[in-house]
């Protein structure tokens, strides 16, 4: 059965997962805050991109930049003059929107000889074009307006009309450019002089730093930096729950490579790369538990790609409201660095020591959306199971790396202090290993479904035998099992099979 | 020898800790990027919080909030209304002055008989009262005005004059207040009903989920709600590095307990809890490597205390700049809950089922900045050492958990391909548990300062004789001891003395 988006809001706002931000105050549009559930399975999605990009690659360093950044970077980066959506306005009901999103309505004007000139009868028809709408309006179908029975189609002729609301019927505006960064103003002059943005990507930070980390580290070409962090959009149309918000983290790598005319024999060239980090990408979100047959690699087309980018494709997944991006890989040429060499008029080319020449890198942009990939993540876990005998369970298969909690400590019998004391020690004891939690408000069963929900793979019970064989039951996530171990070896059985899991 | 900050800049700067942000178009004030080893130090400062208050402790959950909120939530807070500084221009100069930090400058005007009645001689002098300002122009020691030699002060009547500025002598506005919210819109109107701010704070956004938290986890009184993330302040007067930035990251908890009145024989009231915090604060940073002589704590006087407030202390620590605050550690007593109760009309009261009665919790708010933090732990960590025989090092003794990386390998010859492959190797496998890195651009000596200078704990160098003992040298930044140990030992070797430090 395919999991719901409803299903997935549902079980995060009752589990801790994600709520809706400022709730009290009747939330603010399409922005969540990460409960304590949720902000350990986001922690652990970005700690992963982290291990994976810096930790276990010799090629690759971190940053992290400051959100404000220079106002002048955002003119180099083409960003104030270019990142922005078309709004129309319709003159009647006042609603506003992307001109790339709305409908096609159509506004068709009609009028019988009889009629004085100013009058017509104006009917809405989502339809291509007039011709379109023409026909439909002739078979009669789809009238949105009234009075229908008065005249028949054939008795008016119509009149061409604009591009109409589609809520209201009304005129629209002709369409303006909206700028999506968020501005505000540092220092307390609210003048043109004092206006920053909030960055509306992290990549940026990276060029600005090209030169500072390449020199500091003593890099040679080819190599990445990484980051991790905020940013910001006004967008007009966010939505489908954590998927698309004004406020979103990124996790960003440029990755700093020769172009093709300037590679020895034997080197990997711009578009070698590129194919290596579409491979790699890949491989990270299966690595993590997605399953391959959810991913699909969507290369653009020709007239989507940006004038400078010599490829870039999209790692979509499978989300339950279809399939969509959850990172794009670009191959992004010399671009930014040639722009903020000009605005910042520094020479942020690369000395290449072989050919003895000075040239701007290349770079492949894989940047992927921490709350996006934690959603995926989150959809591909969730099943919903048959178990024999038993009521069916809901359980988040995480891998075990992206678990939240790790391990919960029941003791079998609440109303027994000395093992509600034993198993409250263990638990204190593991976490200081790994994240463990303790619970005592359920009876067994449905304390195993709890963490079956938020997706803890180990659950460990104390019961009376613990108290003279030294016994306790460890019972898994995915298989249910439930094997019996010596108290004292929990901690390295859990501690074996997380770390094998990371590897 | 005490560190100076100018010590501290210079070497964040070319080892990669922290560069000034967007750089390139020559910085934007008082904001900061952290390079490489900056962002794994900061990564490990911010872990080792949220290890000491969510991982290792059984009473806290943890969150992770948006930064933008409703900004009713900013009403409720107070912010709104009185998070502000006064502001006062100078009408001559035009420069801009908090009024607070305004030194007390007193323009006095001194006038001759002789002198026609619009004449007279302005002296501005540094001077907390008007008559103060008398005192020092008889002594004739700090005029600050020309010219002196034509009258003498015996010669000349004062009139009073107002406060001026301390720049250019001229006449001061009256004290404006200034909001530190950043303010900006939502959605494409710029309208006063699309007005949201940057959270000048972390805290706000846990009173808001603190109903949804308590519930979703089933809690009881005490428990906690741990944060960290970004926050945004238009500080009119930014500076010392890292030590005050417009934006920064907070390091949160706010500890949920029952007032005195509320409490069973047995339990801890509000200030048991907040001298528990007192002292589990001031540990933590003694923990990870803080001189205990280097922090103090400054209990706030009651004319500094929030009126709500029933008690605040500061853990400060000793700067290079002098004693200043790391982290308040506040009893905030009900205010902040009632106040968003009665701003959102919703119940935020806990219910105590011992007492079957429903209250208001109190709340103690320890509070760390985790940019200051970084920054206290750097420079105690900071030591020039003379090294018998050699030349004196810069090193950097971090506490092994927080050091940024936490291993190097190297080749003890690069012309050696054998060599550097093993180490190569050697560098690759041991990524996989702990931050490690490759090095053969210097030779063996330059390459343990370079490692020294950033605080790397272990060195390993592959050598000739590596290739037939299978030994390598592991080299510790503390005591500098070189021991040859085989080199399948070096993961578990670093691993135990790691994880040792880190309990």
């Amino acid at each position: 059965m395919a999991v719901t988006m409803d299903a997935i809001v549902s079980l995060c706002k009752r589990r801790g997962l994600i709520f809706q931000s400022s709730e009290i105050y009747g939330g603010l549009a399409s922005t969540w805050d990460y409960g304590p559930i949720g902000v350990e399975l986001k922690r652990n999605v970005k700690d992963a991109w982290w291990r994976a990009m810096v930790y276990e690659r010799d090629d690759i360093e971190g940053l992290d930049a400051a959100i404000l950044m220079h106002p002048q970077a955002w003119v180099a980066s083409g960003h104030v003059a270019n990142f922005s959506d078309p709004l129309v306005d319709c003159k009647s009901c006042k609603r506003r929107f992307r001109q790339d999103h709305l409908p096609n309505y159509i506004g068709v004007r009609l009028r019988s000889a009889e009629m004085p000139t100013d009058v017509g009868l104006t009917v809405t028809i989502a339809a291509d074009s007039f011709d379109d709408a023409m026909k439909k309006i002739k078979q009669g179908k789809e009238w949105s307006s009234k009075p229908k029975g008065y005249w028949t189609a054939d008795q008016l002729e119509p009149e061409h009309v604009v591009k109409v609301c589609p809520e209201c019927g009304g005129e629209l505006t002709e369409p303006r450019q909206f700028n999506l960064m968020f501005k505000t103003h540092l220092g307390p002059v609210e003048d043109s002089g004092s206006v920053v943005y909030m960055r509306p990507e992290t990549a940026q930070g990276i060029f600005v730093n090209f030169e500072s980390v390449m020199t500091t580290m003593r890099r040679k070409l080819p190599f990445g930096i990484a980051q991790v962090g905020k940013s910001f959009r006004n967008e007009i149309t966010p939505g489908n729950f954590i998927f698309r918000t004004r406020e979103f983290e990124q996790m960003e790598l440029e990755f700093f490579c020769k172009p093709g005319d300037k590679c020895q024999p034997g080197e990997r060239d711009d578009m070698q790369w590129w194919e290596h980090w579409k491979e790699e990408r890949t491989n990270w979100y299966t690595r993590y538990g997605i399953r391959r047959e959810n991913l699909r690699l969507r290369e653009h087309a020709p007239d989507e790609l940006a004038h400078y980018a010599k490829g870039c494709v999209d790692v979509e997944y499978n989300f339950p409201i279809g399939w969509q991006e959850l990172e794009g890989i670009a191959n992004r040429t010399s671009y930014d660095l040639t722009q903020h060499m000009e605005h910042s008029k520094k020479d942020l080319r690369y000395f290449d020591q072989e050919r003895k020449e000075h040239y701007v890198p290349y770079v492949i942009e894989p940047s992927a959306g921490a709350d996006r990939g934690t959603l995926a993540f989150l959809c591909d876990a969730y099943r919903e199971e048959e178990v024999e005998g038993k009521e069916p369970r809901k359980v988040l298969k995480f891998h075990y790396s992206l678990a939240p909690i790790k391990c919960a400590v029941f003791p079998l019998l609440k109303n027994r202090p000395e093992l509600v004391e034993k198993a409250r020690k263990l638990a204190h004891d593991l976490k200081q290993s790994f994240y463990t939690v303790y619970d005592d408000t359920a009876a067994i069963g449905k304390l195993y479904r709890r963490q079956d929900e938020i997706g803890t793979p180990f659950c460990v019970t104390v019961d009376v035998d613990t108290m003279t064989d030294g016994q306790v039951t460890l019972r898994n996530r995915d298989s249910m099992s439930q094997d019996r171990i010596p108290l004292e070896k929990v901690e390295s059985v859990v501690q074996e099979q997380l770390t094998a899991a990371r590897r």
